[in-house]
């Protein structure tokens, strides 16, 4: 009997206050984890998820993608359904199709788009809370934005680069790297051929002292130039980062 | 020695999915529980909480008013700062200002608004899955919307009161009563004079019998006329509905 095996999509949001992750760790629950554990339950096979990318503890996804391969005969338009039923509240598969069997979500992917949260006011939102970074002093958004713009293009992100990767070319491409003000909460949208670890939470962390006046706008550019993880500021907390979308 | 009592209102915001609703209770914590030991770790000393209302297991504020009276010299302006950090991240005090010795929260309140927020879609927000009721059938929105006019004005409101209330006079007055779509998010707002046990998540459960076809919008009239509990629809869930706004 020939069993057809199948390379299925999947959207899948979550809210990752709770993980250590996306992708399965030693230790700590991971979203990969969840993800494996509620399609074995509804296969009845262990099954590997392939996710367009880490996402690190904390950080969430409005559109993140992943595939796996299966011989379950389960319609497309079930998976969904059933998935969300098996997977804790804080995961929600949005979209499940079926794609060609070299479809891989990772390599497949040709840009990313990250959002990242600051709620610039005296208090924080409590219902936004897990999903914002919450700083009350006053930033200077213009500056921000000025020295964000100077990220778009082909660079070698190295200065954005957690000295804990293991990848060895640094050269990405910015196509969108912007502040958009929406009453008190500013949002940084960066789109992108693809990030290093912890990329854009190292750009926030810049963008943020450019926003205090500790580096003038134009500075940017001398931090890509150095090439050094030192030249750059802090990593800014995970949980304001949403990964936003995926392009195939 | 003359120690100056001060009358201090506060502006509460929740997240109630964790607590046990607002009031103090025999088993489980609850927002008041929370105010009072912040406060106390303040003054160092006991102190009592009025809030404008209950709210129940799982209901949320935008904008609850409690008042405490205290004899500390704490200027108005520090009391949300170093409550807040004293409280725990689901509860974020907005506001303080002192008021008359004779105001109290609930007695001196004059309106009251409640929003409760439905998803309509085929997959809950993951986002807002803590603040949202979601359904993913079709609704008639506009006969839940003719429902819900008619229940503007004064009435007794019986029908629409858990069984379990303490309170005899029944009659309250609806100021306004409407739905709102914003894209797949139904909001219905309420806004009224005071407000029964269980009434707003009671008129819900009735208004999505209303969507659903099960009821037509016109016999709203006649549930109102019953003054049976039985004769409106079940209590909705409580994640759905936040207290919005108390108006003096």
């Amino acid at each position: 009997m020939v069993r057809l095996v199948r390379n299925l999509r999947m959207t899948v949001s979550y809210d990752g206050t709770d993980y250590h992750g996306f992708q399965t760790q030693p230790t700590g629950k991971t979203i990969q984890d969840e993800l494996q554990r509620a399609i074995e339950s509804l296969v009845g096979k262990p099954v590997q998820v392939y996710g367009s990318g880490r996402t690190d503890a904390g950080v969430h996804a409005r559109g993140q993608v992943v595939n796996f391969y299966t011989e379950s005969s389960i319609p497309t338009e079930r998976w969904a359904i059933a998935l969300n039923y098996r997977l804790p509240t804080d995961i929600v598969i949005l979209h499940v199709d079926e794609v060609d069997a070299d479809f891989h979500a990772r390599r497949s992917s040709k840009r990313k788009t990250y959002r990242y949260a600051i709620k610039n006011s005296k208090f924080p939102d409590v219902f936004e809370r897990r999903y914002q970074l919450h700083l009350s002093r006053s930033l200077d958004l213009s500056a921000m934005d000025e020295a964000a713009s100077l990220l778009i293009g082909t660079h070698q992100f190295t200065s954005f680069c957690s000295t804990r990767t293991s990848k060895e070319n640094h050269e990405r491409t910015l196509y969108r790297s912007e502040w958009i003000r929406e009453e008190d909460v500013l949002y940084y949208f960066v789109e992108g051929s693809g990030f290093l670890y912890n990329m854009v939470r190292i750009i926030i962390g810049t963008l943020i002292e450019v926003g205090d006046g500790k580096r003038s706008a134009s500075s940017i550019s001398d931090v890509l130039l150095a090439q050094n993880r030192k030249a750059a500021g802090p990593t800014a907390p995970g949980h304001g980062l949403t990964l936003w979308q995926v392009q195939y």
